[in-house]
């Protein structure tokens, strides 16, 4: 009997399609084998290719012999050389596109997928997000950063060599507003941060836990929106991912390394977007939000349905899809 | 420069990337040739195979010779068998996947595209979805339902032969329920409808509007969240679609054949989805909503930032693609 679940922190109900559900092997990739290229001459991001990404932000370490590097991107929607405005007429709003868009090169290899990168690799890169997101928010015309990464074709990226994004805008993007809301409601009720809870009940139940240490727990939620859409969630109260330490960080990156090379060789190599949720650390209800990293694997397409109603339709289910990943030795 | 835009009614903010920007005439779809096949027999939906589809609902005419039918969703997600409950424990609240979810066959030819219908048959067509819609919301454990197409493969469908779907959910997605929120603060700010107040400024404008009637206008939204995404108002202040009148539906079908044509034509058969937002008619708040039709074109991808934030990066301009849509003559 399929089942119709509430996201409690995104208010989205999902559809689990129990009976037409597939099993978790049946959501395996069909991607063609890679040949490993350390180098490519044409990429604008492999190493002596520098002089085409001017305007170098951070390098790690600062050798030439670098392994992170963060330059503005050249594509950007938005700009800090935009003069900020905001308009109002009648029903229109509108903003000045003035922001900030940067590109973390997260290898100096070509195609060294994430998932294959070393333990300290993944906590350099993590550091520069902290770094950068840091940084960005010292301009007070940034109300909120987004930090995420797009792999893959269906998730949006025609690049190979391995790279994330980080955006701040000039307004708090509704996802950001509708989850402090329903996290501000629930704090006013039971005096509890939403996603303490979350996970409180998610390690109490344990049928959606995937990897679970000292301080992070990786888990599929319990309204996942889509196959094998996961969450790492800190144990730790925390509104800001500014506030991490390097411990923290340590083990992040071990969560991340993790879940990402399961989903490499349990789904062979799927398109994937993650991306990192955070209040700004000028948040003035940090009891209210908790900062969380999701992942989306691009194994299913919204349509009509989703696109008009919100809702989404979940040809897996969470239980099965935790325990596939589970059992994945990687 | 570019600029970010307010959707009102849906709260979502868009980046317009100006400077990033394609002409319309650039996101032209590279379809190949289609053979037209005005009979398949592999195709369930095509005259000749109704046992393939069983249960019929509606068939119009009542003849041999239809020209519409609908037929319960053989692979639904939602069932009518299923019991009803409401289950909630701790921060888990589901609900059993009761519901109705049916198949509108749009046309007796295998692959007669809505756009290329006559206004009769697209006309029979809106009077189906209306009878559809009134018997569905019959039952009083459906909260909500929702009127949708997907064409074209990137729109989610693999089916050639011209379709349809209607859903009904046991409760209302958080789409509505935040465009019902947004219209009754509007409402009790101004005493007025926000829709029929974007209407007037859509129309005192002029700018986005692409065809406008006695009873419609259709009109690329001041937000558009992608390229060519396109509404269709009723002039008339109306919560439900099922008060749509015999003259509105005549006209209606004017509308949206003018508009699939334009797109058919101008962009070369893009995919598309377009869904029919409407209140219920047990609606208790008829003054705080207006039913509209909204159309997708699927001409770009949402990556990481989209998914991430729920802000949307348009590479087109709101102004351009509707002066381009204007001057397609069909």
């Amino acid at each position: 009997m399929s089942e119709l679940r509430l996201n409690v922190i995104t208010r989205e109900w999902v559809v689990i399609a129990t009976e037409r559900a597939l099993r978790p092997d049946q959501f395996k990739h069909e991607s063609s084998a890679q040949v490993p290229i350390i180098f490519d001459q044409a990429c604008p991001f492999c190493p002596g290719n520098e002089e085409h990404t001017p305007g170098e932000l951070l390098r790690f370490p600062a050798s030439r012999d670098w392994q992170v590097r963060v330059v503005p991107n050249k594509f950007s929607a938005l700009s800090k050389q935009t003069e900020q405005n905001h308009n109002h007429e009648g029903l229109h709003h509108s903003v000045s596109g003035y922001g900030l868009h940067e590109v973390v090169i997260e290898s100096e290899m070509h195609n060294h997928f994430l998932a294959e990168q070393s333990l300290s690799a993944i906590s350099n890169l993590l550091q520069t997000f902290k770094t950068r997101f840091i940084a960005m928010y010292e301009d007070p015309a940034i109300a909120h950063v987004t930090i995420f990464k797009n792999h893959g074709e269906d998730a949006g990226t025609s690049l190979i060599h391995p790279h994330s994004q980080i955006i701040g805008t000039p307004i708090t993007p509704i996802q950001i507003r509708d989850r402090l809301d329903a996290g501000k409601r629930y704090f006013e009720d039971t005096g509890k941060c939403l996603m303490c809870a979350t996970l409180a009940d998610e390690l109490a139940e344990q049928s959606r836990i995937i990897f679970d240490t000292t301080h992070f727990t990786t888990f599929i939620p319990f309204a996942a929106l889509s196959p094998f859409h996961t969450w790492i969630f800190p144990k730790r109260h925390s509104a800001c991912f500014a506030d991490i330490s390097d411990d923290e960080i340590t083990e992040l990156a071990l969560h991340l390394k993790t879940i990402l090379s399961k989903l490499y060789s349990g789904l062979n190599n799927p398109s994937y977007n993650f991306v990192l949720r955070s209040e700004s650390p000028r948040a003035s209800e940090p009891e209210c939000f908790h900062w969380y990293i999701s992942i989306v694997p691009r194994l299913s397409r919204p349509a009509g349905f989703e696109l008009g109603s919100g809702m989404y339709i979940n040809t897996s289910i969470p239980e099965d899809s935790a325990a596939f990943l589970r059992n994945i030795i990687v």
